[in-house]
C-alpha cells in the first residue's frame, strides 16, 4: 500500500518521526478539549518565542482553514482582498474565501508570484465610494505558489504602504518555513518584524500530520478570532494532538531543518536539469519548487512512475516539488527518468 | 503534563492505541494528496461493508464540518432545518450553518431531545410561498445530545413522514456507534435501513484523533458534496491518516467494542448514582451520557478534581460523559467522590 | 382593472394622493443619482426634524431590505438576533436576515408579539463561549405582527437591559407611525428617547409607493451603512423619488393622519364584530390589524369578495388589516358581508 | 430645487411622462400586493410579446438586484462567473454578487468592454477539480459599460461556446434598449434568438422611475427564481407600480423610442466634438455613452456646470452620458461649455 516518494507535492510526504512521536507522547489522559489544554498552552509559547509575547494563535486543521479564519476576522464583506493572481486563496480554495468572508478577491497578475506596490497601486481605488468594494487586504504568500521568496525589506515597503493606505496585511505562509530557511533569517524577520498583520503558519507541508496556526501580531485585531475559527469548522477537539506537533516542529529547529533539507533537494534537481537540453527553468528556486518547461511527450511517460502536476499545459510547464524526507538517491533517481523520458522522446 | 480521565466529554479522552498504531503504520513513503489514495481507497470500502455499496463517503476533520458540508450539499438557501432545540448544530456551532448554508434553523422544543412527526408538524408550512423559509432538511442527533437513542422504527417513520413532504433526513451521528451499541443492531440499522439521507458518522469521540464521514445514501444527492467539502475549508491533504483511522476503526468491530464499553460505563455510574439522595437523574441514560441534577453546593467542589460542565445552571443540572477509556475504577472514584462532596456540603 | 378595497394587509392600498403628487412634482430635470440631490438632503433634515439631529438616515426600497441593512450593519455573523417567534424577520423574509448577515434568528415564543425581559432572559447565555451564537440584538417590531404596541417604558427597559448586557436594539418599525398615533406620542418618544439603536421606519403601509428609511441613532454604529445598504441590493439610483415620498408623508403630519385614520378603522372594525356570535378577537387592537377567530365555514365565502389572509389555519384565526384608504363605508359593508357569511354558514 | 440636465448617466433623468402616468394611472383601489395583481398579469404578458412565451419574469426594484437575483437563481457558491473587468457586477456592485451568491467573479480584460471566446478560453479550467471555482457563468452586458454593442452574431457564438462547455449565459442588459436600438434589432434578436439564458431587463436607465426585470428563457431554470427574489429583498409589496411602469415602457414602441433619442444625442455630441483639438472620443460611439480622453484642465471648470464622472483619473479620460431626454440645445450648449473651457484653459 506504500508509494515511492514523488515529486508532486510537499503534502505528498509523510510525517517526521519526531513529530509523530510528540503525537504519540500526547495519547495519555484526558485532556480537556477545544485548546484548554497544557500542550497546547506549551505550544502557543514556543509560538512567542519565535513570534514575540504579543500575538494571538489560534490552531486550526489546513491552510485554508487558516487562511479562510484570518481573513474572515479581519475584513467585512465590503472589503476587496488584492493577491496575486495565482495566489492560493484565488485559485486552490474553490471560493471559500468569497463564500466564508464574502470579499471580493483582486487578482493581479505577476511574473514571480510576488506583488510590487506599482502592481498594487492601480487597484487601490474607489475608497468611500459605496459602489466599490473597498480595499481591505494584501494577501501575500511566502513562500510564493512559484517557488520564490520576498525579502525582509519588500514585505517591509508592501506593509508601509498597505498600512499608509488603510490596508492590512495577511501573509499565506503555508511554506513560510521554506522561506526563513531560504533567506537564513529567523521566523519573525519576515513576519513579526516587517508589518505583517495576519499569518497563515503551515504545519502540514513541513512534516506534520495536520495542523496549521492563524496568528495575529495585534491583538486588537484578534478579538473575534476564537469565533470565526468555531465557525468556519476549523477548531479541533482533542486539539492537543495539534499542539504537541507544533511543540514539536519548533523545538530544536526541526522546523528550520525540515524546510533546509527541502530547500535543498530543490537545488540539487535543479542542478541535475541544467545539463539536460530542451528542459527550461521558469522562475528562480529560491525555496523548494521548480518550474520548468519541458518537451510535452516527456510528460506522461514520465508521470507513469511520478505523479506531479502539469501547470500550464499549452506551454507544457510543470511543477516540481521537494519535501523534508526528499533524498539524494530520489532526486538523481528522477533525473535520470527525465533523461531517459527525453531520450526515448528524442533519441538523442 | 497529563490529566486525570475526567467526565466532561468523550472527547477529552485520547486516541484507541489502535487507531494510533494505524496512524503510525499509514507513515510510510509519500501518497497522493487530498484523498487519492489507496488509504483513502480501503477505508471507504469499509464503509461500504457497513453501511451499503451505494453510498458516497467523504472524510473530514471534525463533526462541525460533517453537518456544514452535508447540509450545504443538499440546501439552497432558502431552506430551513428542522431540528431539536439542543441540536448540536442549533447550539453549538457558532452558527456555521446559517453562515455557511444560509439557511434557517427551526428548533424545536423536545422532552428528551427526539424529535417526533408531532413535534415537526407544526413547522411543515409556508410550501410554496416565497415569503417563507422552505421546509428542507429534517436534522436529527443520534444518539442525541441528551443521551438517548432513536429506535429503528422511530427514525423510519420520521423519514417516511420527511420523504412524504419532499424533505430530507439529515442524522448528526457523532454518537452513532453509541446509539448502535445501546440498541443492539448493525450501523446500517439505523441509517442505511430506515430512510436516512445524509450522515455525519463520528470517529473522534469514539476513539479516533481527528476524522468524521460524511455519507450519502444517495449518489445522486452527492454530485457537489466534493466541491463544499473543499469550500467549507474540511478536505484533508493528508487524507491517508484520517482514512487509516477509520480502517482501524471499522474492523474488528473496534467501532462497537468502543462504544459498547463507554455505553456500560455510564450505566455503571448511573447505577452508582442511584443510592445517592439528592441526585436525580434526568434522562434515560441509554448510551455514554448522564444527565443529573444535584445540589447546587457541590458543583465547585467536584470540579476542583473533575471538569465536566453545567448544563443547567438554574436547575443545577449536570452532564457527565463516559468514554471509550473510562474504566471501572474511574467510575467507582467519581461516584466517591460525588458522596464525598455531598457529605461534605449536608453533613449526613 | 380596479379591485374593491379589501383587509388583506395595508400594502394593498395604492399611493396617497399627497405623496403622488410629491412624485409628480419631484419629476424635474435632472438630479444627481444614488442620494446626491436636494430632495434626499431635505427629506434627511425633516427625519432630524421627528428624530433629533444625531442620527443617520439612509433611504432603502422595502422593509425586508431596510431589516436586513439595519441588522448586516451592527452585526458579525457569529451573532445572535433574538426576536418574536412571529418576527416579520423571522417568518416573512424566506432567510434574508441568515443568508445576508449571517446571523442566527433566535425566535421567541410570546403571547401578544411583545417581548418582555423574562421571555428573553433564558436566552442570554453563551457569552464569551466560541461554541454558541454570541447574542447582539434584540429586535423587537413597532407596532407588533399581532397588531399590539410597546408603550414607551416598556422599550425603556428591553433597550437598558440589552444595553446592560452589551446588545443593541433594533427596530422593525414598518408600522411605526400606527404606534406613535396609537400611543398619541410623538415618533422619537418611541425611538430616539428609549434607547433604540438602530429602526427600520416604514413608508410603504403608511400611503407611499415604496421606500423605507434605516435611522441610526448612534453615528458611530453608522459608519459601514453605505456599503451595507449598496451590497443588500437597496441603493436606489432615482433617489429623489423615494425622499420626495417621504418628505410628503413626514410633512404637516401625513404620516400621523394616514396612520390615526387606519387605526380608527380598526376600532370601527372590532365595534362592528363585537356584536356578532362566534366571532372572537384575539388580540388587543391597539393599531390598525384585527386578529379574529371565526367559524371555518365562513372563511371560503368570505374570501369570494375580500382578498386575506388566514393566520392560523388549524384555529381558524384570521387577520384583517386597515389602511388609509379605508373607508367607513369599507368597514360597514365588510361586517355586513361577515354576518350574511355567518348566517349563511350556520342559519341563525 | 431643480438641476440643469447633466451628461453623468441616465440615471440623473428623471420619469418619462407617459410612465409617470401610467403610475397616476394605477393609483386605484387596492391590488394584491407581491405581484398577483391584474397589472402585473399584463406587464407580464407585454414582456411575453417581445421575449416570447417561454419566459419567466420577475420585476425586481434595481440594477444591481436584477443581477443578483438572476446569479443567485442559476449558479451554487462553488461557481465562478466570468465577466468583463469592467463588468458591473465587478465593478460597480460593492461585493454584491460574492456575497448572496457565494461565487467567484472572474475579471477578464478587454479593450472594448466586449469579451470574445478568444479571451474566455483561458480561464475555462479546473472543470471537475474541487480545489478550483467551477466555471458557471458567462456574463456580458449590453450595451457594455463602455457604450459599445454586441452583434448579434457575437452574442450567439459566445452562447454556443458556453453552453457547449455547460456554462449559462447572463446578460446585465440595463440598457438592453439602447442596444436593440442601435442595432435597429428587435429585443429578441439579441437575446431569446441567440441563446442568451437569463437577461436583467433595464428600465430606470430608460425612462422609468424604478424597476427592472429578470428574464428567464428556460423555466426550468426558474424554478427557485421567486425565493431569490425575495431573499435578495427585491419583492416589492406594491408590484403594480413597477409593472405599471413596464407596460408603458413596452407598449407603443416607448422603450425604443426612448433609447433611440438618447442614442442620437450620443451623436450628436460626438459629431460636436469631433472638431474639437485634444479631444479624443476612446471607444466606438454606439449607444449613449461616450468616453473621451480630454486635456486634464478643463475637467474642473467644466464640473463647475456639469455633474460627470472621471473615467480614469490618470488618463484624464471621462465618461459623458445622454438620457431620453437630453434635447439638441442641452448637447450644443455642454459643446460650447467644452470649447469654452478648453480655450480658458490654453488660451487658442
Amino acid at each position: 500500500m506504500n508509494l515511492p516518494r514523488s515529486f508532486a507535492s510537499d503534502n505528498s510526504a509523510g510525517v517526521h518521526p519526531k513529530i509523530l512521536q510528540a503525537i504519540v507522547s500526547a495519547n495519555q489522559g484526558h485532556a480537556i478539549a477545544y485548546g484548554e489544554d497544557p500542550f497546547t498552552e506549551s505550544a502557543v509559547r514556543k509560538f512567542q518565542e519565535h513570534f514575540g509575547d504579543n500575538i494571538e494563535v489560534a490552531f486550526v486543521f489546513n491552510g485554508t482553514g487558516a487562511n479562510v479564519v484570518g481573513l474572515s476576522t479581519i475584513t467585512r464583506s465590503f472589503h476587496s482582498i488584492l493577491c496575486s493572481e495565482v495566489a492560493h486563496i484565488n485559485v486552490d480554495e474553490c471560493n471559500a474565501p468569497e463564500r466564508l468572508a464574502g470579499c471580493k478577491l483582486v487578482p493581479i497578475p505577476t511574473e514571480d508570484g510576488k506583488l510590487t506596490i506599482e502592481q498594487i497601486q492601480p487597484y487601490l481605488r474607489g475608497f468611500g465610494v459605496e459602489h466599490h468594494a473597498q480595499p481591505g487586504v494584501i494577501s501575500i504568500t511566502q513562500t510564493t505558489e512559484f517557488g520564490t521568496v520576498y525579502r525582509p525589506q519588500e514585505i517591509q515597503v508592501l506593509a508601509d504602504f498597505a498600512h499608509r493606505h488603510g490596508l492590512l496585511i495577511h501573509m499565506d505562509g503555508a511554506r513560510l518555513s521554506n522561506a526563513a530557511a531560504s533567506l537564513d533569517v529567523p521566523l519573525r524577520q519576515i513576519t513579526t518584524d516587517v508589518g505583517v498583520d495576519v499569518l497563515s503558519f503551515g504545519g502540514t507541508k513541513n512534516g506534520m500530520m495536520f495542523g496549521e496556526a492563524v496568528i495575529f501580531f495585534d491583538r486588537q485585531l484578534a478579538e473575534t478570532l476564537r469565533y470565526f475559527r468555531k465557525q468556519c469548522t476549523q477548531l479541533a477537539s482533542k486539539m492537543r494532538f495539534i499542539a504537541a506537533q507544533f511543540e514539536a516542529l519548533l523545538s530544536n529547529d526541526l522546523w528550520l531543518t525540515n524546510a533546509q533539507h527541502a530547500n535543498l533537494m530543490a537545488q540539487r534537481l535543479a542542478e541535475g536539469l541544467t545539463g539536460i537540453p530542451e528542459i527550461a527553468i521558469m522562475q528562480p528556486v529560491e525555496a523548494n519548487a521548480i518550474f520548468a518547461a519541458v518537451p510535452k511527450e516527456i510528460i506522461p511517460s514520465l508521470q507513469e512512475h511520478y505523479y506531479f502536476y502539469v501547470w500550464d499545459e499549452p506551454r507544457a510547464e510543470v511543477r516540481w516539488m521537494t519535501a523534508f524526507d526528499t533524498t539524494e538517491e530520489d532526486v538523481r533517481a528522477f533525473i535520470e527518468a527525465i533523461k531517459k523520458a527525453r531520450h526515448a522522446a528524442h533519441g538523442y
